[in-house]
């Protein structure tokens, strides 16, 4: 017996897709990287150096890297505005799909990626959101499910970046689809999996500044905001998203229900490392996403090849991608108008929710 | 040299006035408990075991009490819809005042409270709200101002209770003022202190729910909600209010700047206890308010006495106590009306702020 | 009915006297300080200052003070070395004691003290180990007592100073009896609480070094020492004693039982402070015993008025604070000999216990 | 170009050997697993299922696999009275060896496997202490030498186990050298490498019981202990090993200096979830040491592959392997004698150390 694995191919090399070719290649023993594409010449001098050696074919062209013979699905981590063309392709090549999130900041190109997956329900197609893939916020959840927490009723989540000064945000912000869409859209995820894919918003409000960086008024975006989503089963989530953190990445979130609380990651840490000195005591946090979330996404990558090996469900339905999507385009509505946004029960647009 | 004391009276010997009877009797060294009044029979009772023995004379008519001859002031824990009338006889019988919170959950009877106070400078009166007085939140304060966190900018904070299921909360909605008037109005405040007295609301959003006590409905009151103000000044702050915490009394504040962050009570905690055992591990949490916050009760008796007998300002400004209801009332209104409510530059209602 | 007061004198105005003499006057209700004694014009200045205007009389004579008519009972809390004379002066006076931790650095001493107390039963005399009053202690005994831990069998506990760079430890180890009887006296004496006063140890060790006080071995002192004793019941203590803490005091105990363990300030903190910045996350802690004990004294003076009005037991016995000088003076002799220290069962020295 | 492995073979498929296999067939990208190794049925069976469809070629003899044409390296993880002989074997067949620690619980064995090595100075030669792969171990260490702590002058360290109440540890007494050569010995290595590996050991003193387990008096055991070893270099580190703990596993390390202190898991947690509940905030903690050490293992994989592919020094020097366990003898013969023993400045036993 030898073992059969996934022929991948990693699209797009750049900070997050160098990740998920390496944890493809080296990390996830039932996948076989075996092709990589960039359009960028700096990222492709990488894969050569760190992917070729071990097999892996090079490509400067998507569309050429999805004919590979040999290739059974596609990893996506290019730049969002190309996630849905690109999945779009890969599901014709009658490829699997692994798309990092958001498919995409408009709603209707997200729905036509849906579309094309129901047209070939044998494929497998996942939109990564990394958290649901994580140690802490699966023990969470199990926790709730097991009634740890009673009926849980309340959210509380944040997604906070570290400030990063360069500026890189600001040009970011063109087309990050405003912070909402771009960080709350993981809170959104966690939501509608701890409260259930089915919970209809019954109102929306939002706020938000711009406090470390003014410039951010051209795109009509902010630095910090905070939301709240209030839901036609009597829950209520909110959240807080900012790229002002000093001390580092803090992606917090609470689970209140009738009979306790769930916490994840309520004491942000580093390591296990405490540094005693005349000032107090120190603990050190990690900068970014990837330093609290690296292990998740190693599970994303394996269980995704499960999924397409073994012909299972993938761990969350696509059609989420879109609701969490629709959610953020509501607070980012409520934040720009200044006003309360309010569905039916059915989740369509009203003026005002009976009360 | 013999020490000059400040002889005061108690009005209310409910559970939070039996403290503040015992604050000043035995925890406030320059003044001097003289007198107690409460129409109560159990609680003069229990005053005639625990105030009488020290020289405290009883009463059970107010309008007795402050007539004691040696009176310079009073102290009013009584119920919130007295607290008003109370306060302004006193200071017409020429007492300092030191009033429970809120002097009403009416505007317009604070108004009238202020207006009487402000009548007569000489004497002092403060509406107490505790958390001003806590060590920790006056470190952060001190912190914040010492530019630790450079420009605050947001502010999170919440009240939560311990689930009480005896159904008290119910009958007490009757009168409370809803629980942002009732619970968030110590957030308010705390804003106030952090933001600066002057700031102005520029729009309010709030949300809420009955997951426990669906029999607020017939109050139009809620056991959780959330709210968001935003401030002209380019500052948020939103609050989480709730009545349902299966583990005890947890009052978190976070104040976050453009170069840092204070938490106050992040980790809250009984004392400095951790229990091992095979679920993990286990710290206990205090069941109520004054478990977190004695010791700030306590020096809000000695500063109230200071400033009397001193002639020094008293700590936090009474118009404070106004607009804290003010921004509460707002809260409530925009929870109700499921609207967006927004305020012009100085503070007046207008359909929707300039953007 | 008028309420009886203890009219106590308090004896040494240094560091820890004004805190004894203040307690009594202002936090312990059922106490009057009536009198007040220090050798020294520094301290005599501030009781002028700070006693003698709440009717406290002052005295530079510690024979004058225990003459004054009212009196019932003294605190002690001048320099060790006379501390047993005074104590014995005052119970030949027919008045109660309480006194400062320990009664003597020498065991004879303290045993004089102890005969003169057993031959007037009336009189309540207590050596005060604070921490036997601090609420956390309490509440880990409760949980022990209570059988959370299964069986009780290692206790670890340490007392560690804040760095002193001025010198004044080098002046004090002359006469201090060295840091296991200065220091640890507090984690033995915890152990008889937690084990049980009958303990007998088996068998001791101790090591000890000068890391920034070299100049300690002019008095055979360390700066840093560790000492293990074992008990016949089989259960074993091991104490870590410091003064060479750069962030602050850190007073730690655990107490591993069979079935679970209880610690007492694992997480030193100074409040719910806690200051995020681009080093990570910081919370201070107290620079000083006082700082984490303040409260335990308190409970102390009240606890101790209490069994002298109501002629109660006091809540420790007196036995104890030799037997406490007793294994401090073991752990001494194994440091500074080099050899391990053995017992037999009823508490003999020996050259070897059997094994 | 492609990329150069390290052909390697698994001795011993038990518990920490399936792991070794594992990570170097999984998580060690320069690696190959080419052989693996038991003498035991059910072991291979799981090889079979495991190893096997990933062209690993199995063996119930290690003379066999280590004859296996491509073979460069092994990994031992057999059980502990055949590590040397072994790891001699394969040296003679000139392979690398990464060794599960301990070499041997038996000095003399320890010294022929040194001897073996020095013989073959191109052979590497590893003696696995996971901790010092441990990032947070590393990032404590890298701060000691950046001299945030001055001049570190205590350890505490600890390993400490989940109770077991199977029996296992029982049985297991009869060859595992003790709890300070089994357990400890991870803490000693960890001195050396924070003191120094020239550090020399002045005397040592040990104490232990037996709480749970009894029947570990035949074996002349203890299921915790404590002990204290004190440096020449006027430094000292102590000891806790347990095998007792109710809440999971919890090595705990603090390294003192003179200016500061570094804590390494201060606080065990399983992960970032917190519990809150009626009775509190609870955390869970691992069970196990893999729970906590998994990526030191997987770290100490790579690293020893990139040493025996780049041919540069192995991270931690196989003669400490041998010192960590004199020590631990030390420690063992202090417990079993009931005295302190003593060492000259250069190593040797003496009857008192000149103080």
């Amino acid at each position: 017996m030898t073992v059969t694995k996934l022929k991948i191919g990693a699209a797009g090399l750049g900070r997050m897709g160098k990740r998920h070719a390496i944890n493809f290649l080296h990390r996830t023993p039932r996948a076989e990287l075996v092709a990589a594409f960039s359009p960028d010449q700096t990222e492709l001098a990488w894969a050569k150096q760190n992917l070729e050696p071990y097999g892996v074919t090079l490509y400067d062209s998507y569309e050429k890297m999805i004919q590979h013979p040999e290739l059974k699905a596609v990893v996506i981590g290019t730049a969002t505005p190309v996630h849905a063309d690109e999945a779009i392709l890969a599901m014709q090549n009658n490829l699997h799909v692994l798309c990092e999130k958001p498919l995409s900041t408009d709603i209707e190109v997200c729905r036509k990626v849906v579309a094309e997956a129901k047209r070939r329900p044998h494929l497998k197609v996942m939109c990564g959101f990394s958290r649901r893939f994580d140690e802490s916020y699966r023990d969470a959840h199990q926790k709730m499910e097991a009634g740890l927490i009673g009926r849980p009723s309340i959210i509380r989540s944040q997604t906070c970046d570290k400030l990063d000064p360069s500026g890189f945000y600001i040009a970011y912000a063109a087309w990050s689809g405003g912070v909402f869409v771009d960080m709350s859209v993981h809170d959104i995820d966690l939501t509608l999996w701890f409260f259930g894919d089915d919970v209809v918003p019954k109102s929306v409000s939002a706020h938000g500044i711009r406090a470390v960086q003014p410039e951010l008024k051209k795109y009509n975006d902010h630095d910090n905001a905070v939301g709240i989503v209030e839901f036609w089963n009597g829950k209520i989530a909110y959240y807080y998203c900012s790229r002002m953190m000093a001390h580092g990445q803090e992606d917090t979130t609470e689970i209140i229900g009738t009979e306790g609380k769930l916490t994840v990651n309520g004491n942000p840490q580093q390591n296990f490392v405490n540094y005693y000195h005349p000032g107090g005591i120190t603990r050190e946090v990690p900068a970014h996403y990837y330093g609290r979330f690296e292990m998740a996404f190693v599970a994303e990558s394996n269980e995704f090849t499960d999924a397409c090996l073994d012909d299972t469900a993938v761990p969350l339905k696509l059609t989420n991608a879109i609701k969490a999507v629709e959610i953020g385009a509501a607070l980012k509505e409520a934040l720009r108008s200044g006003k309360q946004i309010h569905f039916d029960e059915v989740g369509r647009r009203v003026e005002r929710a009976s009360l």
